[in-house]
């Protein structure tokens, strides 16, 4: 099943179904118990979603607000895949890179991704993002998947300049709507394995990034494991795994996004998050 | 004027005025129009504090939580004092270096701070605490203070060996409840020049971290700046302007905290945050 957040024709923000191209509006029935796809989740809920009644809408109709609109945390690893890891000219890591980003930082699908007045080093980083559907402490590897509602992807667009005023990537990471979640979160018995699936970003139409899952140094378990050690994972969270090679900052020359510029996410099994510059 | 916020001894949150050793529990007339102390300073009503009528209690009667119990962000500066720079050997920075911490990361006064059962390398970190009024992105330094609602400490209780697992911090700062926030916040006109205040913190009684608040090297307005080109503040946000020397860590021996210990950060002008340690 993929489960989408949106904002309805006439306004108000609902969640729902994403069948083909179109979208039947399960919150229609179920907003009254249930105001938002977190508390879906929090309740344990989702499968709820199969049957729900609601207008289908066509996916074009709907405005797409980030898969989960409030989450609690949006921890994001750095230096995941061993490509990426290289091109950064780092060693291979003994322990996950953890940072976080604000809710503020993150819009929807289809919705600009906004380059600051304060910059013009704005990068992509496709990824792949776990949705925590069950909270835990602790999760040990071999029940890390029973914490896991779905998988979204995810943009975590960067300010290179301000990311490395510091050692904290805190600064490149947080500009109000620099990143992108999305399209949609599709539920583990419908993406099947993990690391079978591949992730392509693209900028107008150039394929930039290109990746199988399966090349993340710390893997899905790996890091609901640790990140659970340090603070509890609560249902709606969304662990960003990490963005492979072939990010603009490290190329020659240098490639940043500009006014006007599309950048897609697609990731096989789940679909394509695409979203379109603007200047702030 | 001091505004703390607490469990009443019946079991319900409010909020209310310190005066000496007491509390008028100003929230018990205000709670319908603003649940919480964030609502309060988001209304721009904190001087309706002042007349509240409310019982009058002895402040050990209460629980303090939080003095902002779900601030949307908690923004922290590393290595701001010229002296904990020097410690860490370091240079003098060009920027802030800022991490962010979970709210569920922190603790009110006189509640256990948390020594997890993952490492036993838990170290304190007495700090000055901005807390903001009004919102504002792109804030200029010669209108920060407008955007100031007042003043509190903090104890951002760090678990080194996390802490150093990567460049990131994030390990190291995001344990659940293992910092520590109050013990109330003191108004600006109360407070008076920030940099004239002096900031001790003290392990079962003996002084461990001393400094004059003017030796910040990023001061409040420099922070607010910097932190709004970035992302929007809002009114209830906390900015934890960073530790002076004298950290645990970086002692010969090393100190680190165990249960039992008492650890307190006593600012001039807003009082002493208290805490002491409990295992996990």
């Amino acid at each position: 099943m993929r489960v989408a957040s949106f904002i309805l024709p006439e306004g108000t923000a609902s969640y729902g179904v994403v069948e083909g191209d179109t979208i039947r509006d399960a919150g229609a029935g179920l907003r009254a118990k249930y105001p938002h796809l977190k508390a879906v989740i929090a309740a344990d809920a989702i499968g709820e979603l199969r049957s729900a009644d609601g207008e289908t809408l066509t996916a074009d109709s709907v405005s797409f607000i980030p898969t989960i609109q409030n989450p609690d945390k949006i921890i994001c690893i750095g230096l995941n895949y061993l490509g990426h890891i290289k091109e950064t000219g780092r060693d291979r890591p003994e322990y996950p890179s953890i940072f976080t980003r604000y809710p503020s930082t993150v819009v929807g699908h289809d919705q600009p991704m906004i380059r600051p007045k304060a910059s013009d080093k704005f990068d992509y980083e496709g990824e792949f993002a776990v949705v925590i559907g069950k909270r835990g402490r602790a999760i040990a590897k071999d029940k890390a998947f029973d914490h896991v509602a779905g998988y979204t992807g995810f943009n975590d667009g960067s300010i290179r300049d301000y990311q490395r005023h510091t050692t904290q990537f805190w600064g490149g990471k947080n500009f109000d709507r620099s990143g992108s979640m999305g399209p949609w979160i599709v539920t583990p018995d419908e993406l099947g394995d993990v690391d079978s699936q591949t992730l392509v970003t693209r900028l107008n139409g150039e394929v930039m990034q290109e990746t199988s899952i399966g090349d993340l140094a710390f893997k899905v378990p790996d890091l609901i494991a640790y990140v659970s050690t340090i603070t509890e994972l609560l249902p709606g969270d969304i662990i960003a795994t990490g963005t492979p090679s072939g990010v603009g900052f490290f190329r020659d020359p240098k490639v940043f996004m500009k006014a006007g510029d599309r950048i897609e996410v697609e990731i096989s099994g789940i679909g394509t998050l695409r979203n379109t510059i603007a200047d702030e």
